[in-house]
């Protein structure tokens, strides 16, 4: 694995600012090819503000669709290998490729609950749909895998699954062009086919669609309801962690870390825009100094 | 325990017709204290039309909404103890009565997932709300107890809820006048106070109220969403079911078994309205004749 060097961190991290009582909240690990986790981030924050998030972006090989499933796999467990230290009580893998390519594998890996963003959508669009007939939208890598049409039959062998590869549409968003004129020729392009197919809900099948999902419904129409995966995966963190009696108590804010392996700069700007007042909560940048 | 005589039965119920094999598929147990966990069984055969269920209303001693905690705690021991022979591989307390009287305890008693149907109501409601203001409509028993507060609050300290008794509105549905001129006259006369509070989704916590989800909508208006308790659950069952990889596989269609305590004769009209073809999996009546 890279060696990765911490380049800034918040000293009190760990520490109860009220009673300077050592604090040591565990945190759900949140990790992603680059950016897009923190729309799962962002709905955690929400939907459970007093859980404690450590993030990881692979921004260094980010984007990870047009890789092998190979490849994606052993970053994938190269980044969950470097989160463990930090003793978590769960692993989210954010990203829609590497839980399609890794996920049973990390399930096989490590001793805390694992949960990819693939089957909490396939779940929120089985529960949508009125006519059984849903569109999905992702990488090369999602789509080729199969992975949501293996999730949705597994539900309902009667959903009828119209699927398309946006290749484009994650590095826009990694490139902070998600609000961009750009963005909307872009996802016009993207989305020419499956807006013609007779689907009345659509998985945004990538983390990072959540940022262009304005520019999707003004595409789809106001009849394709849109299901972020990235939504629903912080409900079932929910869910699970109910499950397990891990859901965080006490009252204390908890501080997230975050972690990037590429640039800082843009990653910081993107989670900046992104999770608006919640970045006051220090977020802590690192950087891989030899990616592999 | 009420000694439990089957009225009718099914005998090709756990045989694949097609090759004659026995199947003996774990089933999910559904329980209410009437027809409301019908509510959760039609969600469960919708979104999961693989899994098998068996379901228990002890219409005989419904409601259980004004009965004290103790006595809702016993009578839910008694169904559990019940379905337990069949060897389900979940059980679901269909019922919000129930779930605030006994789901703890049910939890340390069996050794298979327990889930209610107040965590799910109270996770889409946090999911659902933009303003933090949540109503909540429900029994006496499941109002009184305060259990969507504890569950609310604790995923997300902020919220404020407002919350009100109808006690009216489950035996209204346990007499099929769920589509009655009535109806609509009792929803209004519940509704009166809630309506006026400034709440941006309303849990109907109570797994009969989506009987009269029509005359709550036109109650409340456009503005507030209803959040089903029962529809929650129901998806809540699928992910819980899922890590635990226990969901159904194969392709046989599961043949339902349906248990009453009390009347067949009313049980059976209802069930048969609300679940529309689905009746035609053949369900099974039983009757109580010594109810407790």
């Amino acid at each position: 694995m890279a060696a990765l060097h911490k380049v800034l961190e918040n000293e009190l991290n760990n520490t109860d600012k009220g009673s300077g009582i050592f604090v040591q909240q565990q945190a759900i690990a949140i990790l992603d090819s680059g950016v897009g986790g923190l729309t799962v981030a962002k709905e955690v924050m929400r939907q459970l503000p007093r859980e404690k998030i450590i993030y990881f972006g692979d921004t260094a090989r980010s984007p990870y669709g047009p890789r092998s499933p190979q490849e994606v796999r052993l970053f994938t467990e190269q980044i969950v290998d470097y989160l463990i230290q930090y003793d978590p009580k769960m692993i989210v893998i954010a990203c829609n490729t590497a839980t399609a390519a890794a996920l049973e594998y990390i399930k096989s890996k490590v001793n805390i609950p694992v949960i990819g963003v693939i089957h909490p959508g396939a779940r929120a669009a089985i529960s949508a749909t009125k006519t059984n007939k849903v569109g999905v939208i992702g990488t090369i890598g999602t789509i080729n895998s199969e992975a949501y049409t293996s999730a949705l039959k597994e539900l309902n062998p009667a959903i009828e699954i119209f699927s398309e590869a946006c290749p484009t549409l994650a590095p826009l968003v990694e490139q902070g062009k998600y609000e961009t004129e750009e963005a909307l020729e872009v996802v016009q392009e993207s989305l020419m086919n499956i807006k013609h197919c007779p689907i009345d809900c659509l998985i945004l099948g990538c983390t990072h669609y959540p940022f262009l999902r304005d520019q999707i419904k003004q595409v789809m129409g106001k009849t394709v309801k849109l299901i972020s995966s990235a939504d629903e995966t912080a409900r079932e963190i929910s869910t699970v962690l109910h499950q397990k009696g891990r859901l965080a108590r006490g009252n204390e804010i908890p501080v997230h870390q975050f972690f990037c392996s590429g640039d800082p700069g843009m990653f910081k700007k993107i989670a900046f825009q992104w999770l608006g007042e919640q970045i006051e909560l220090t977020p802590i940048v690192w950087q891989v100094s030899n990616p592999i």
